[in-house]
């Protein structure tokens, strides 16, 4: 929870090690050639890959509340945040980030070869509520060249705002149209399909707090394909936004079913830790 | 949140590799002869030395809710909290946790040199509500020589029931009297100086949820020495026994005082992580 970073800060590049890379890498989509990589996703019946990551502290708070950008996690931890971003194809967040954070959606970080490479920006913005313009982080990236054109995804029937609709396709990017159930939310299979549709392969989910609860909700986490999870060691006591599932009930009445992390692997890094997993089956 | 564990499970025997006592021992108090121990003491002007410690899921839940034993940990990070026990002179819970739990507070791990140690269980009780008795698993272990007979602790003039105080002191506990404020509530300084009266030097508290949260609030928690902390690859969800402290205002209306630790160290323990720290000043 240190002072909000500076401009100077949020713009340098930054290096991961490849020696952490190694610990993190079986977690992440493959990076194969193009070819391979179709191939494999014929194989898994198009199902994009879905990495669910964040960090929070000790009391699961990814932030003090929902308008307070948090600075959490140290410096080797960002950096990976960074080199997962270059790993995925898309990075998404829930509207509530983009309103509160201004986030910039892009990667820093100089891969092994030296290039970078940029996810794609995904918005969930069912209601249209984003009022980003072109001096937002995320769009000003885009039109820099450090990083893709948002796509912002909306209700089906949503009014688009003529201004903001070209704002968006200026810098190669643009809303989608997805349908919504009676609580005004997408499905999740509907907004991968959306996704690749449209070419992308893996997508990183990074928050916030309600978008990380609904995906790891017992009944609906079996499109999440890994976990990786960055703890600091402190804590920002009670009222913040916090990771915690909604319980699912167990059969007949018993305890509330568990969501658990299988193939588990603990990086300490700094002084906050990694934890990679897959959701137990 | 595995099945609770069955009586044969409940009392073997554990042992702690040494290769990972040494990655903890720089957070305990020091074991040394008598003498020099008190020579310690004595410079540190009396003061218990306090380790906090327990064990929680990702979602910071210390168990499903109040009245539910809920078990986390693994077999090895459960070890530790064994060797730690025997580590200590004294474990100390809330009454929360003794009616919740029925817990045995004994240290059931063979040490280095295949001997055990004991440490003094610990209640606090202010308004005697732990309905204990005789099969309470905590004196039963006392008779069996298993562990110490329990000390209780009540506010001054409570009334004590005289079978319970009889039956603490058959197994070399008792009652013992400590002032309590407005809010019914024991200072922690008072606690620590009755328990060094009586010539404990160490203490390891262990849960529950409120006992943690009050030691670890930002203005209170200058009296603990070392904090140790498993943390198990599990959610929760929403609802459970929490550690997140209280929030403390920041000076001049800025945002909450953070409670960060110092000297991070995490060690891997099977599925689990086990953090150690002392509270950064
Ligand atoms: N530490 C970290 O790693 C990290 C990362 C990201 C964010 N954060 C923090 O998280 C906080 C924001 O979290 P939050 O819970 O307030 O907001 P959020 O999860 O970012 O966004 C929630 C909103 O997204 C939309 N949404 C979510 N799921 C949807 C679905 N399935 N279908 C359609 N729309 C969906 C809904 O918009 P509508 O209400 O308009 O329908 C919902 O209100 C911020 O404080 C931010 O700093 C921290
Ligand atoms: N996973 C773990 O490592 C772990 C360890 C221990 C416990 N637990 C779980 O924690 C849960 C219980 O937690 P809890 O928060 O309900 O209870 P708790 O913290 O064990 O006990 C709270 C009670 O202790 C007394 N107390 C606490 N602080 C006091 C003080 N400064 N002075 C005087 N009295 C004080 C008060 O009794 P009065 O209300 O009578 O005044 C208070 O209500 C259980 O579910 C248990 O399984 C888990």
């Amino acid at each position: 929870m240190s002072a909000p970073p500076n401009k100077q800060e949020q713009e340098e590049t930054l290096t991961f090690p490849s020696s952490h890379a190694a610990l993190i890498d079986p977690y992440l989509p493959t990076l194969s050639p193009e070819k391979e990589n179709e191939d494999r996703w014929e194989k898994m019946n198009g199902k994009v890959y879905l990495t669910l990551t964040y960090a929070h502290s000790l009391d699961a708070a990814l932030s003090l509340s929902p308008g307070v950008r948090t600075a959490l996690s140290g410096r080797l931890s960002k950096a990976m945040t960074h080199y997962l971003r270059a790993r995925h194809d898309a990075i998404l967040v829930g509207v509530g980030t983009a309103v509160a954070d201004d986030p910039g959606l892009n990667s820093r970080v100089r891969l092994a070869d030296c290039s970078t490479r940029q996810p794609r920006p995904v918005v969930l913005d069912p209601r249209g509520r984003w009022a980003f313009g072109a001096e937002s982080k995320v769009v000003r990236l885009a039109a820099e060249g450090k990083g893709l054109g948002p796509w912002v995804l909306v209700r089906e029937g949503a009014v688009i705002d003529e201004g903001r609709r070209k704002i968006l396709e200026r810098v190669g990017g643009g809303f989608m149209f997805v349908p919504v159930g009676t609580e005004g939310r997408f499905q999740w299979g509907d907004v991968l399909r959306v996704l690749g549709r449209e070419g992308v392969r893996s997508v990183m989910v990074e928050g916030g707090g309600e978008v990380i609860n609904s995906l790891l909700a017992a009944d609906k986490n079996g499109l999440v394909d890994s976990v990786i999870v960055t703890i600091a060691p402190t804590w920002l006591g009670q009222g913040g936004v916090v990771v915690s599932p909604p319980r699912v009930e167990g059969p007949n009445g018993g305890p509330p079913q568990q969501v658990r992390l299988a193939d588990v692997r603990w990086c300490p890094m700094g002084d906050d830790v990694v934890l990679c997993g897959r959701i137990a089956k």
